[in-house]
């Protein structure tokens, strides 16, 4: 039977997605000490997640009125830390889940991403995930000492490159190189390791690799793009992809269409996972739940929203009248997540919409549409997506930490096992066990891009 | 009683600095799995350990005869994994040991460092140290996509403007900026986090920094430039070097040199720690610790030291037969290590040496002048090191892995300790506490490079 993948959405920060997150009473107030990251670690392996990934920015948010006063005062993303460390501390207290963190394409070098992902990868015995981004933010930027972001289809055309070495890489130690011979005094295989030789239009990058084949081959590669560009991206690399879909129809009409375009590229659209995104709000009773979420909702604030709007559309909010409209020319310059301004002005069709039309259409900042109920009544909205081939599993995003998670494996995950869409036992050790992905082959990538 | 200092040398790798390391009957196989680096870890905190530290290369060998077939082979430090990674690793699985890690102020952008140490102090509780440093091999650099390396002092010009960004942004939040204030919802205080906006030459960084402070403010800097230009670095930034004397007289002469040239940056000298690196092959009798250095002597091969040799020098000694010498146009070309070829060419007084001469003075991929003896023996060239000014404490390189450093922690610990000059417990909890070091002050670093 086809079996639900759940992964936890994370964030080395001070608070989860939702600024508000560290306001809640119940919420952990030690959100920079590896204990914190140990402890949801645990929670989510006792709830049979197949992963939590983390996310990252470069830069707390301060564009809106150009400072950071408002970010740090109001606890708004303003703990930013290094996404990798964190999920090996996560991975290191735990024995089956797997651990993602997101690393920009833009910022960092391949050679160097290629050796510190397959490096955790051995280090978890084959757990590891990477989200690879584009970023789209300028602050990132400043804090890299450039001046500011890249130009959006720009980014895809190096990030492809990047790509390219990264698995070139990976390909380049084959599964028996190493032989660790010590009466031959043989340590490996001189015909088993290649070097790369990457000469692209926007990276180079030589070799030979430093570090050798994992139990899973190399790690999982997690993708979000949702615009087009970005969508065409994660057809080709992705093998979890990260989608934010509201609306079911809409959602079923995406997941073929994203199934078509993965296998055009010669890939089996089976190991190609598409995961929702959604905000759980769950209790014992459906009356408890709805207290919960009716509570959590009055802790966000209009600053988190506006802060956070203007750091997703690299744009300060600040410069508008809280109702007053977008001129067509301000919208068109808006160089951020082109996808959530097209939400708003195409999917709600405001043409000229104000911040406040930002701020409702797109939730963001706020507890975005949660799913409110028992945990029979969650199950049963998640078995609709997947049963109906919306998605092949979910983003489980958390309201505060650690106890919505919490709420999520006592309430909703026992009813999930009770149907058989869900496991009850981690199947084998690593990551693509865990997804019921393949162990990739040397290569297979090329072949794929070549049928496209 | 001043108290000495031990720092393991720890490399993230198949073999130890030595590459015949991993042909030892007794070493490990599994050195690239976490179980191998948290045996270790173990050890050193039984025996007391201040820190581990990893070195790093970002390419294996595969400058001597222009291809890595005789590398992998021969296992000549061929596996160069993330040492962050790896000293995360080893940092959960103790819990007092300092750990540190190499990176490249060449390769690495210095925001990225900030924050990705100053992420690790806070999950290990303030234990984490960074070795800097800027890199010699033109491997390295065509990994990254470039043509070769940068000219010696012109990477220390920048790595002095690399080290006002990472410090600056260490400095850019209070100690007691976290409120985590539920009631007032305030999370920080805007008072106590600053912006850095800096702008160098090489170098920009806009901030504001997004990790708090640690519990022993910021990372332990490591450092071990030995050449004229990277030995003022060290002393404007360093707190824990790393030498590498064969002759206690020189060393002697060197360490006031230091402490001198240190105090000349406005700088505590007690507070910079001078650690020189020796290699023990110690046992129960005198004659078993011999046994075992003879046994050792018959490990390594001449293509490890040809090999270890290019890579030190960026020179391909295969162009060389092995008794011709080199001319003085081929010597004053050699871009690496300057101060390894001065070491032949001027402490050994051989004006056009061969790469057999190279091979004899250097020692490169041999177990290097080890000292042999019982731990008694060996507690007494430690204290005469010790108690002369020769240094403040020792690097330990280990032979083979985990069995030298349990021999060290077996024999030899516990002379140290019956002498008083070596402590019995931690101190304290961080690092800098077991160092001896104080928790730094904002700006401090700027107030001493005032009065240089």
């Amino acid at each position: 039977m086809r079996q639900i993948s759940l992964v936890a959405f994370l964030q080395a920060q001070n608070c989860t997605t939702i600024p508000a997150a560290w306001r809640h009473p119940d919420g952990w107030t030690n959100s920079y000490s590896p204990e914190y990251y140990q402890h949801i670690g645990r929670v989510l392996e006792e709830g049979k997640f197949d992963m939590g990934f983390f996310d990252d920015r470069l830069a707390m948010p301060d564009m809106y009125m150009g400072d950071h006063a408002h970010t740090v005062e109001h606890g708004i993303r303003c703990v930013k830390m290094d996404p990798v460390t964190c999920m090996t501390v996560m991975a290191l207290a735990t024995k089956h889940l797997g651990l993602g963190a997101t690393m920009s394409t833009t910022y960092f070098n391949p050679f160097q991403v290629a050796r510190l992902f397959q490096t955790v990868d051995l280090m978890t015995h084959g757990r590891a995930a990477w989200n690879i981004v584009t970023s789209v933010n300028d602050n990132e930027a400043r804090n890299w000492g450039w001046d500011g972001v890249l130009a959006h289809d720009y980014r895809y055309d190096r990030a492809d490159e990047f790509m390219e070495i990264v698995r070139g890489h990976w390909d380049s130690w084959d599964d028996d190189a190493v032989l660790y011979d010590k009466v031959n005094m043989k340590f490996a295989d001189p015909n088993k390791i290649r070097r790369l030789d990457y000469k692209g239009k926007y990276y180079q990058s030589r070799g030979p690799f430093t570090v050798p084949r994992s139990p899973q081959g190399n790690p999982v590669l997690i993708q979000a793009g949702s615009s087009g560009r970005g969508m065409k991206f994660g057809s080709r690399w992705g093998e979890v992809i990260f989608t934010a879909w509201h609306d079911i129809e809409l959602a079923r009409k995406q997941y073929k269409a994203m199934k078509d375009d993965c296998a055009s590229f010669g890939r089996n659209p089976d190991h190609f996972k598409l995961c929702n995104l959604f905000y759980p709000m769950t209790a014992e009773t459906r009356m408890e739940a709805e207290d919960k979420a009716a509570f959590y909702k009055t802790l966000p604030n209009e600053v988190d929203q506006l802060s956070l709007l203007s750091e997703a559309l690299n744009y300060d909010f600040a410069q508008k009248g809280i109702d007053e409209p977008f001129t067509d020319e301000e919208l068109e310059g808006i160089s951020g997540m082109q996808a959530m301004r097209d939400r708003v002005v195409k999917t709600a069709g405001i043409k000229n919409p104000t911040p406040r039309d930002f701020m409702r259409v797109t939730g963001r900042g706020r507890m975005d549409d949660p799913w409110v109920g028992t945990g029979k009544e969650i199950a049963d909205m998640m078995e609709e997506y997947f049963s109906t081939f919306a998605c092949d599993g979910f983003v489980v995003g958390p309201t505060w930490l650690p106890g919505s998670f919490e709420d999520f494996v006592k309430f909703v995950v026992p009813e999930l096992q009770k149907r058989g869409i869900y496991r009850k036992e981690y199947p084998g050790t690593t990551l693509r066990e865990t997804l019921g992905l393949p162990k990739p082959t040397i290569g297979e990538w090329k072949t794929q891009a070549a049928a496209e």
